[in-house]
């Protein structure tokens, strides 16, 4: 067990969007909420997935819908305790720790937030080990943990409670709702015990935020560039640098969906590239080749300083690195690929581990 | 207390398509369904208001979306129940009566349908005196009662629970979850004491609409025209009487709106009307003066048998007479205009009650 302070919400905040590959929402709301949480009832206790009990109940808290909207619709800060609650009230059962999701900016902070408002520990892993735009894409949905009960509310007062017969299902009818809520809601989602957390969860992504998140803040404080620290932590590789030069948005389905251009700069130059996204990027082509795909992760970078931009704060004349890591293991399973693989999102190439990309493209 | 057979369904099922002023869902399936339910397990119990005691739980009981998709995407048949226990056991109480929300073909046989299939009396009365397309448009809503907790459910097992901050939003979300479920749904709203249904209810629907359908099938059996005996029973006034020669319908925002056109025919000869509907029928015009608006009943019939034509079922060369008759006190209220007047559905018209605009008409 560790406790997480406030110094720790600037690390995991700026760590955790680099894991969200461009998605998982701007973090700036949520630091704030997750800082003024710890400030008003203390540190939180991250505890790793083995301090579980197998019968305990776990609660995930995230935040759905396109980010973007919530720098201007605030949460009123009471939702994420509110679903928290109606859930547990509807199961009958008290949880013992909150659980994040996925990894990302906003849905790393939001579970800090609810474990520091609610008096409960945090779980140190996710259901991803990054971020993805739509609800069964987690590790949980597919070892067969169902996603509902779920409770869904928005910042109004307005809340859900959906009983699915499948995890598509959940999807369609949690988006439309959030969408008609002003496309944000806050969410608890895919409760389990702890059994089912110790064995599908991905370990360790708050402490490997954090990890990352430090070292780029600190980089900067001595003015280092943090981006060879960045790839070391996460096994990544740098693919491609340059300046966005075209940034592409549509947020009616209650997503991000979009496409950024990037022209090359030093060993770059003459070269362009695009980024695809939907929430989160999905796809890195260079001269109509892929360079790494969904489910690796795609994270563009601030070009000097190394900190994540995602996906809502592209915008023309930004320096950048693109930077690609591999996901976790269980997304390259058949299953996994099924699920969040290219071909889920309708681009018509099989999966190559971005390992294997890059070795090709060297050649 | 009466007791309803199978030979009542017959004919309030024709009467409340009367009553439900071009909506409240085609009643083939619904009648079926009530009918097999009282094969099954008896005949059901109307009670007056009267007979409820203050406390009791009252739970309505209805389909919401575009009646239409009903003909093709049939009810599982648990559906009714399924919402109305889930409802009772999120109260945490049992109900003591079934309520009809609206007066309408489907809806007049659901809640039959489900206080047969759950052995609980249906109160004679509803909440509207007719049909009208949005959930707020109610009498016990606009008297104060929350339409939340609501529950709906799918054919396919899926089940919503909301809980909202007025009946607008329940409106919103349950509209877009039942767009979502295939644009149909099957819903049990504005649960309520025994003392609101008779102080706010409007009382004898399911008896009226009995004795309407008793006359139209009675009549016909006897090769007699009933639409005297229709406008005696129900105050009416024949408006306009020709051919169907243009039906313009959109059902892709989970209602069915659109537009009938109407050449006249015998003493309307050289004339053409049209009537507009969202579900329902909401006003009719000749030669760009309004005949009837809402919230008066518009009901087009058959010109020979009588029998009501809802709104999915208007077809091209139907001979027809428009009918209207005069909606309940009080919805020509001025809490009653605003939630269903002309000015709602947008039209720059004020509100002229039926007798008046008959009597300025035949000046």
């Amino acid at each position: 067990m560790k406790l997480l302070t406030e110094i720790d919400l600037d690390y995991i905040a700026v760590g955790a969007s680099m894991l969200g590959s461009g998605g998982g929402g701007d973090p700036y709301i949520g630091k704030l909420m997750a800082k003024q949480a710890i400030k008003r009832y203390g540190p939180v206790k991250l505890i790793s997935v083995e301090e579980l009990s197998d019968d305990d109940l776990v609660i995930p808290s995230a935040m759905m819908g396109a980010p973007a909207v919530m720098i201007e619709k605030l949460p009123n800060g009471n939702e994420p305790a509110f679903v928290f609650r109606s859930l547990e009230s509807y199961l009958g059962k008290k949880a013992t720790a909150v659980l994040p999701i996925e990894a990302g900016g906003l849905n790393s902070c939001i579970p800090i937030y609810t474990a520091a408002s609610l008096n409960l520990p945090l779980v140190d892993a996710d259901g991803m080990g990054r971020a993805f735009p739509e609800l069964p894409m987690v590790t949980f949905s597919i070892a067969g943990v169902s996603a509902t009960p779920m409770v869904l509310c928005d910042e109004k007062g307005n809340k859900i409670l959906l009983e699915t017969i499948n995890n598509d299902w959940t999807e369609t009818l949690a988006r439309t709702a959030t969408v008609a809520m002003g496309l944000s809601s806050m969410i608890s989602i895919y409760c389990m015990k702890g059994k089912s957390v110790k064995k599908y969860g991905v370990k360790g992504t708050i402490s490997l935020a954090r990890n990352i998140g430090e070292k780029i803040i600190e980089s900067n404080k001595s003015k280092r560039n943090p981006i060879d620290a960045i790839l070391d932590l996460t096994n990544g590789f740098k693919l491609f640098e340059g300046k966005i030069v075209d940034v592409k948005r549509d947020l009616t389905t209650g997503f991000i969906r979009g496409k950024v251009t990037i022209e090359g700069l030093f060993s770059d130059r003459g070269s362009i590239s695009t980024v695809d996204f939907q929430n989160e990027n999905l796809i890195v082509w260079k001269n109509g080749n892929p360079l790494a795909m969904t489910p690796d992760l795609i994270t563009i970078i601030d070009g000097e300083k190394g900190f994540p931009i995602t996906t809502e704060h592209l915008k023309y004349g930004q320096r950048v690195v693109v930077i690609g890591m591999p996901c976790d293991s269980f997304w390259r399973t058949e299953a996994g690929l099924k699920q969040v693989g290219p071909r889920y999102f309708k681009y018509d190439v099989d999966y190559i581990p971005i390992e294997e990309l890059v070795k090709g493209n060297k050649k």
